[in-house]
């Protein structure tokens, strides 16, 4: 049996699930894997504030260097979300030598080569498979089981927030604005609501998955965006007249060396998997020289399944063995797709 | 940069997809991976016959144990197909220590217990990607992604013939004779279709799937089967009546302490992913306790997408570091699902 500690940056909801869940499935982990996890310090904001969870008090810290730099500690898993002081603590703990786990999109996407960088500098392992898709196993698809393939295209529903209000507007008849309030009543939408219906936060999530898929660097700076606040019930009225739904596609496709990448509403044929991917859900649609077709698809959001993909790579982390994914400098990136939807070649 | 050096029992269609494939992308996978592949001997039943690919004949052997027993060899790939002799001589491979790379369900299924002890015998790895679901990353979705689950059911739709023909009579009005001559022309099914339309394909592939996802031993023998030889055109024109879509769905599922396990046609509604899958394309729906709902799709047969989860296994192979899947004994299963489809609880 291995023991491994992993300290956590942040302690929100999802940290919350991924405490919970590792002291769930403790047993059955360390039965299954070898593996014992010990958690702890747990930096917070205030260690004062009431939480949904059972952590002892004497766990956390309001100190991010009793995490970072803490030679007790194997894993380093950041759940503060945002760019910063995320960031800044992640390369921290990576130039020290530790793992670091992530979910957190915005931050590995804005900083990914001062990221990796660092994690080259420490020696260290750098996963993140809940950082796009949730629970979807999409990360890990495309590093350690399409590796044989050359990657024409990936096109996905990655921001759940913005998928159920197109998926209400398209079933239930309301308009933009009435199917924003009902997701802000039910929590799926933000009380400010841009990152997601601005689509800031898919083209984070776009920049991850295109720098895997095409083993170049595509910054999230050279994504076209165009969000879904200017979709109409008469447009979705119009793509249903034209057998098509109208889903917020995040897609990175390759035309000769560059790499076209956007995040904008498109027209998706009925026949097209992704039409069928509704409410919250995510999915992401793959086309590779080899596999073909393929599509992933599940929960994008929620602290369970965050922290289903988080404790896999908790797991992964504790096997050891690392290897940082293969990324060869800057892609020529032209922010933009043909007009002509998603099965244009 | 490290050496693997594989040798192949069997060279069809997969075998000589695979060889194409580690040929055609050997520059890239060096850089990425870190791994150069050098391929033979290659098992072939006649040095003589007339191979699709260049292979050069020098890597043909007539002998097993140039292959099983060759000191030289670090993975062995296995694309014989069927029990014997394919099972002894992955037994034997992974008994010398060697590591097994193989995309035979019907050698798996049935000699689990045999070729897991013989792995831990020779302290030798295992990888069987392709053995269901071609390239979708079905199994390191179980092994590796989804191990903070207790699993609660899975349900697939692995056989691409009898999906085909389903499709077929749904949508073009067939009736099953006209579908299966269909199938049988473009090359989908066999002359003798029974593996398939029976249901002992998916069969295999569901004991493979329920053990890894149950982590106990579901035998093929104990699971209920029923192929779709009796579906007629008023089965499938009643379903739609109903909302639903006729599949042949490989289900198992907890109840209790034991494990309900079937193949058979089934209803399902249009609203559920599985409903969307058509043609020859296969797709794999998990409920787990913290990913949720999640659905795998893709392309379940054919060479290339084949070789897309062979080479995975293979340069996962030559990282190292493997570890067998957990699996504790045998599961109680009852073979047989209640009637009311696959929604019910």
């Amino acid at each position: 049996m291995k023991t491994v500690r992993v300290g956590f940056l942040g302690c929100g909801n999802i940290g919350c699930g991924v405490y919970g869940v590792l002291k769930e499935q403790a047993d059955r982990i360390a039965q299954d894997e070898g593996l014992r996890f010990e958690v702890g310090p747990i930096l917070v904001r205030d260690k004062a504030k009431k939480r949904k969870s059972d952590i002892p008090s004497a766990l956390l810290t309001e100190r991010p260097e009793d995490v970072t730099d803490n030679p007790d500690i194997d894993v380093v898993a950041e759940f503060m979300g945002g760019v910063e002081p995320a960031a800044s603590l992640i390369i921290r703990a990576l130039r020290g030598g530790r793992t670091v786990v992530t979910a957190n999109k915005a931050a590995l996407a804005t900083r990914w080569n001062d990221i990796l960088a660092a994690a080259k500098e420490g020696g260290a392992g750098l996963l993140f498979e809940a950082s796009v898709g949730g629970a979807i196993p999409v990360i890990r698809s495309l590093t350690d089981s399409l590796q044989a393939n050359e990657i024409r295209s990936i096109s996905g529903i990655v921001n759940g927030t913005t998928n159920y209000i197109l998926t209400r507007m398209a079933d239930a008849g309301l308009s933009y604005a009435q199917a924003l309030q009902e997701a802000q009543q039910l929590g799926y939408a933000e009380p400010d609501p841009a990152a997601d219906v601005e689509g800031y936060d898919p083209v984070y999530k776009l920049s991850i998955l295109a720098t895997l898929a095409f083993r170049q660097h595509v910054p999230p700076e050279a994504i076209a965006r165009e969000g879904i606040t200017a979709v109409t019930a008469s447009d979705i009225a119009a793509a249903r007249e034209a057998g098509c739904a109208v889903k917020l596609l995040a897609t990175a496709k390759r035309a000769g060396g560059r790499i076209l990448a956007a995040v904008r509403p498109e027209r998706v044929p009925v026949s097209h998997p992704l039409c069928g991917v509704k409410d919250a859900f995510n999915a992401v649609f793959i086309d590779g020289s080899a596999c073909g077709e393929m599509m992933l698809y599940g929960r994008g959001a929620g602290d369970r399944p965050t922290a289903s993909a988080v404790v896999s790579d908790l797991i992964r982390a504790g096997h050891g063995g690392l290897r940082l994914p293969p990324v060869h400098g800057e892609a020529e990136v032209c922010g933009g797709l043909p007009a002509d939807g998603i099965d244009d070649e």
